[in-house]
């Protein structure tokens, strides 16, 4: 990861639960091999599977000796806290982690190079902090360049954060690549970062280059590709992340939306700072107010619907499935129970049909 | 203006001219007492008034040693250039101010503050250094407070930047306290923050928090206001600001918009790196649009249109309004050129209307 192979002790303190340690989980699901542990005290002694659902027999402990004992020595932070900041009690152990000279991997709105203490620290070890969130020093105001790529690009969106986006990008990335597609992969988030060893996380880049950052990100993932995912980021009903949305679907130009939904989920899911409840309009109604969104820049239909149904038993989440189609007359799976296959299909005939019609 | 009377050159080097010297115009028009010359050798000799139509007999000069002979004692860098980054050929202008010990008012996206050089020659004069555009330390996600103050908020929206939102704004407020109602004023651009003397420029707050930015604002003006303005920014059809726009009206929780356009522009003015014509579609389809994209936090009719036509001649600007009017079945003005009791007149009806509900 990130330049080298590495032994990864994932940081996540009295959080390591299904919707709170998304980074940690994004690791665990798509780079197992890579981590060595867990951390989280309040849970030590348990597996990672039996806390969060992925990562097999990959031990929770409870310090970063314990991890060391593992053979970790890297830390990736493992949680993403809403706002960004560090938890306090972590600074001692990313102090101590750097004076290990173990490299820091952090995806949060601070970042760790510009702490003085991190700093000296690891200048006394050689460690590296890797801040994942620090924005490209080039800054561009977006004008439309993804709008004439030769791929497809296909944008994930989503009534809500943490409700799979980046996970249905990565499926769908997956599974077009088994049908023989060229698929590349977005990352616009620091754990798609840490996963694709590449991107920029743009809710941490200044609002006027937010676009334009992501249509780089676009045309470069463009070339020589079939089909371009990206991962989605927000949800533009949310309160706070509305316009970050908007900005990367603008910036995307993508000519197809998949809609991502936990299923279950009927409000939005606000920080400890809830002020009101911000209830998820039916899935049909979230359809078209993305569809009229996209329309402002380019017309793009939502072809299918992804569904996060990790929280319930597998009979509800057929049922949620069928009822998710029914609504929204798009198929719907959820592409980590039931497989990526009637998004990849769809995906898949767009493309096909957009090359004839290139080649005609 | 920022603290201290001052007597300000403005920097419109090669650039004074009506829409591109955005930051200039909008001193001229509300402070012009506080400018003693513009610098733009390409015009020098002129006066303001004939090269932007405000500003009546301030000279435009070629150099900061005619503007120190007019009594100059600060420099204001007078144009807003798409993407932000400082001219080449400005950089010793901006050096010998400082050196001269004359303050440098800069909304660039570029801070004069963390500019080696400018740095160390404010440090040898004792000149000060202030980057209007630098957000704040504070970090906030939004939580719909904006949504529920006692003041009616009204945001402006348009169909393009450097339509007429400060402006708009700014003669709303003045209508408004001229009728006898508390109305504020809410900064979110670096010229309004120089008019205002507060403010947040939210276009290079990182995306994740300009809604959050933008509802502390309203939050602080509301209080003791009957009505709070909030100036918008880009428009949601913008290619590279689609973003920040929605951020701010998500984040402002407005009640009511009204919507500013340029009277003739028929495609979005973009940078010169344009790869493809954007056009704007007819206003009452933008309006729509607009009311759409709030709706997804809280319903706000478009109340009324602002139009700018300080390019065309008055008959014509008639016509436009009565077009723009009859095509949005909304009140229409320039309030500039006609006044902006329209626009005053449905915004304190609508607060009138919200205080009987209240109080009811």
């Amino acid at each position: 990861m990130l330049g080298k192979p590495r032994r990864l002790a994932l940081l996540a303190e009295g959080s390591f639960v299904r919707l709170d340690a998304k980074t940690a989980i994004g690791v665990l699901r798509y780079r197992p091999q890579e981590v060595a542990a867990v951390i989280d005290s309040t849970r030590a002694g348990r597996t990672a599977e039996t806390c969060v659902g992925v990562g097999g027999r990959i031990p929770v402990v409870a310090s970063l000796d314990e991890a060391a004992a593992r053979g970790a020595d890297s830390l990736l932070i493992g949680i993403a806290p809403q706002g960004g900041g560090l938890p306090d009690a972590w600074r001692s152990v990313v102090r101590d982690a750097l004076l290990r000279g173990w490299d820091v991997i952090s995806g949060l709105h601070v970042f760790f190079g510009d702490d003085p203490e991190f700093r000296a620290a690891a200048e006394r070890s050689g460690a590296v902090i890797h801040d994942l969130r620090r924005p490209p020093a080039e800054r561009v105001v977006a004008a439309g360049r993804a709008g004439s790529v030769d791929a497809l690009v296909v944008t994930t969106v989503g009534t809500d954060c943490n409700v799979g986006k980046m996970t249905t990008s990565l499926e769908l990335v997956k599974a077009l690549a088994e049908q023989g597609l060229k698929a590349a992969f977005v990352a616009t988030g620091q754990t798609g970062i840490a996963l694709a060893d590449e991107g920029i996380a743009v809710d941490a880049v200044p609002a006027d280059f937010v676009a334009g950052a992501v249509e780089r990100l676009v045309v470069r993932a463009a070339r020589g590709a079939d089909v371009v995912v990206v991962e989605g980021q927000g949800g533009i009903h949310h309160p706070g992340y509305s316009g970050l949305t908007l900005s990367l679907m603008h910036g995307a130009m993508g000519e197809a939306m998949v809609l991502c939904h936990e299923a279950g989920r009927d409000s939005i899911r606000h920080s400890a700072s809830r002020h009101e409840d911000v209830p998820i309009a039916s899935l049909d109604r979230v359809c078209d107010d993305y569809e009229r969104a996209a329309s402002w820049r380019r017309d793009a239909p939502v072809v299918a619907v992804s569904l996060n149904t990790s929280g319930i038993d597998e009979g509800a989440a057929r049922r949620a499935c069928e009822e998710a189609a029914r609504v929204t007359r798009r198929p719907a799976t959820d592409p980590v129970r039931f497989g990526c296959g009637p998004i990849a299909d769809v995906v898949r005939s767009m493309a096909a049909r957009r090359a004839r019609a290139t080649s005609a």
